[in-house]
């Protein structure tokens, strides 16, 4: 089916999913984690095949991603299982009053209708996406990435399988059948089709997004997060937070890509990350995390220079580039030039620059004495997540059910004009 | 000052906007109304230029939007009194909680930094956008259209004198020196500097921000709002709200457009609404509202024949398209497939039918049994009003001061990691 027939069907699709009753979502979601469970054989043969194709062409951080187990499988069904534990947010009154001529004004949650998400070489964004989609009575196009689309194709066989088993509209969740350059960008134009557009990936993909788009769109995923550690910073805990945050995993999106930090603590606090990030991983025989540095941090510890590229770069990688600075305030405007308005976080003693931090570094998650590994909607309490958005409109950092919804205002008299 | 330069210099302002407290506002919304009253002499000469440059070209309904009297102009400034006494929206916390680990996560509103409103030749939206903006901590770049350009002009001199005396920076508040399409287009595309663009205006407009906009873009103001009578429709409710949505104010966007009768009842309704509508106001020396029937409807009354872009105009004028539907179910597909999703209404007795039409229409606001005219943010209990957002992302239906906000995340902790 071409891009465009999708998404004619899944615009046929919206109203049938926006009047779906809570109970009869929940079921579909319980049989399509019992479908991703069942189809388990078929949808690891799918990812051998991505494996093998993609292993001469992407690292083992991204190889690592792509990956399916019977272990990630399961737990992308119990995914399923949580998300239909949540409560529906759809159909809920936000507010409701009443004007002085009798007129009753209610603000009331609804679908989206279409949601596209673009996509790429994670197998488990295919049911994490389509699972929150028809939980919150959308409607999901599904673009994956080329590397995945096997493995892709095998997880939407199984979740449309699970519709059907409920008596619903497969159609709720659809995959775009070509995962070329070209679907992304019919999907970035389609007009009165689209009506939330989300691209989850790199800066190619967003920067694409925004030059391109003519449906509305919200950024998420791209994370250049920055620490700083402050004058006043406890160095084991900043020591923990870095490692934390550039170590546990650096493929992922609010992982560490740069540090700063002030220059009166320099000369002692970088030999101390060097010895952490290099020398003690390379001992125990752990990849160790390249270091980038400016011509100050050069001065006090070996690295690779930094070129004027490693500050503004989402590594994704054992990579951290490494800046010193005179304090709080030209952390803040590095950040504020160079982030990508993801999360961000300050080590320090000092409540005054933990405030000014706080306050005047403008991204999603601002982390005071705190890895900022904690950016997930799980972790904030949201049940779930449709990635992290980096953008100021509609949703801010985790995006969970409620910003998959919109809402109309219901207004109901009996003659009353104005 | 090119549109790049009073962009750089908005840019620069944020911080400082953002860090205003509710008093500092307030003291200065109260000398913007203070300078909108003391420049009323120079306000009015100036609008007399515009005026007397657009007389050939506008119609009386768009000269009409255009005129400034001393009366309107004490409007405004009453409008920037009233913005003062709500309450600010930034700031405060919307959410906060403490993980098992110990962290402490908060969800605060923030200003979105810096917002351009595109506008035609309405100069009270100059002030009203600029007290909105200012009293959510943004900083607005507003762009009047050539009509009103000396107006637009007159005012801002006025408000940016009322910052000045509260101490503060004038720069809040800038207005684009060149109002013609290529300044439009240079906020349109002006990445990194424009947090949020509000085109108010005609479907041209909209159009050229759906084609061209770079910048995240909330669309309002075009309004092709329905009116759907029922078969089991009281005659006089329909012909009242009928009379008010159309004639009240044919101007405004949520003013009624198209028409929809159900069948069973065109044969008697349609010759009372051309009484109404066309011989009475003409024998109360009214402007008559001319009728654009479809066939069925052109076969029960006099007027003109629809042409095919009728039920699809925004006509703000004394026009009505008329079409004669087999009942809600017609009216529902018509109104989806026709409408901006801005204000829809439905006269029916019928509570099934009620519920239906509600749930079904897509659109911002759905009325059953009153006019479309009530579409307002004051009417709405937002107590003010920066356009009627017509799109499902980030705001919908009547934008208030929370809509000129986003959120940020700020995660305080000892030492945790994930």
């Amino acid at each position: 089916m071409t891009t465009m027939e999708i998404l004619a069907r899944a615009k046929a699709a919206c109203a049938g999913a926006a009047d779906l009753k809570a109970g009869k979502i929940n079921e579909a979601l319980e049989k399509m984690a019992d479908r991703l469970i069942a189809h388990t054989p078929g949808i690891l043969t799918a990812n051998e095949a991505d494996m093998a194709a993609a292993k001469e062409k992407l690292s083992s951080v991204m190889l690592d991603r792509l990956l399916l187990t019977e272990a990630r499988i399961a737990a992308m069904a119990e995914g399923i299982r949580a998300v239909a534990k949540l409560p529906c947010p759809c159909g809920a009154t936000l507010s409701s009053h009443r004007l002085p001529n009798g007129l009753r004004v209610r603000k009331v949650a609804v679908p989206l209708g279409v949601v596209a998400i673009i996509y790429e070489s994670r197998p488990n964004v295919t049911s994490d996406a389509a699972a929150l989609c028809l939980k919150s009575g959308n409607v999901c196009v599904l673009r994956s990435g080329r590397d995945a689309f096997a493995s892709a194709n095998a997880v939407t066989d199984a979740l449309r399988a699970g519709l059907a088993d409920a008596g619903l509209n497969p159609d709720f969740i659809q995959l775009v059948q070509d995962p070329s350059r070209r679907s992304a960008s019919e999907l970035m134009t389609a007009v009165g089709y689209v009506d939330l557009l989300i691209p989850r990936g790199g800066g190619g993909l967003i920067r694409a997004c925004t030059e391109n788009a003519k449906v509305p769109c919200i950024q998420t995923g791209m994370g250049i997060c920055h620490i700083y550690v402050d004058r006043s910073a406890d160095f084991d805990m900043a020591l923990r937070i870095i490692n934390n945050a550039k170590t546990s995993r650096p493929s992922v999106c609010n992982a560490e890509e740069v540090l700063l930090v002030h220059r009166d603590i320099a000369g002692v606090f970088l030999p101390k990350l060097k010895k952490m990030l290099v020398d003690d991983r390379a001992a125990e025989g752990k990849p160790a995390v390249e270091l980038r540095l400016d011509e100050a941090a050069a001065k006090i510890i070996d690295g690779t220079p930094a070129g004027p590229a490693d500050f503004d770069t989402e590594f994704l990688d054992y990579i951290l580039a490494v800046r010193v600075v005179d304090g709080v305030d030209e952390a803040i405007a590095h950040i504020n030039a160079h982030s990508t308005h993801h999360s961000e976080a300050i080590v320090t003693a000092s409540s005054r620059n933990a405030a000014r931090f706080s306050r005047e570094v403008d991204s999603a998650a601002v982390y005071v004495n705190a890895s900022t590994r904690f950016t997930d909607g799980g972790e904030f309490g949201l049940g779930c997540e449709m990635g992290i958005s980096t953008q100021k409109l509609h949703a801010r950092g985790p995006m969970g059910l409620r910003e998959l919804t919109t809402y109309k205002y219901v207004i109901s008299g009996d003659g009353q004009i104005r």
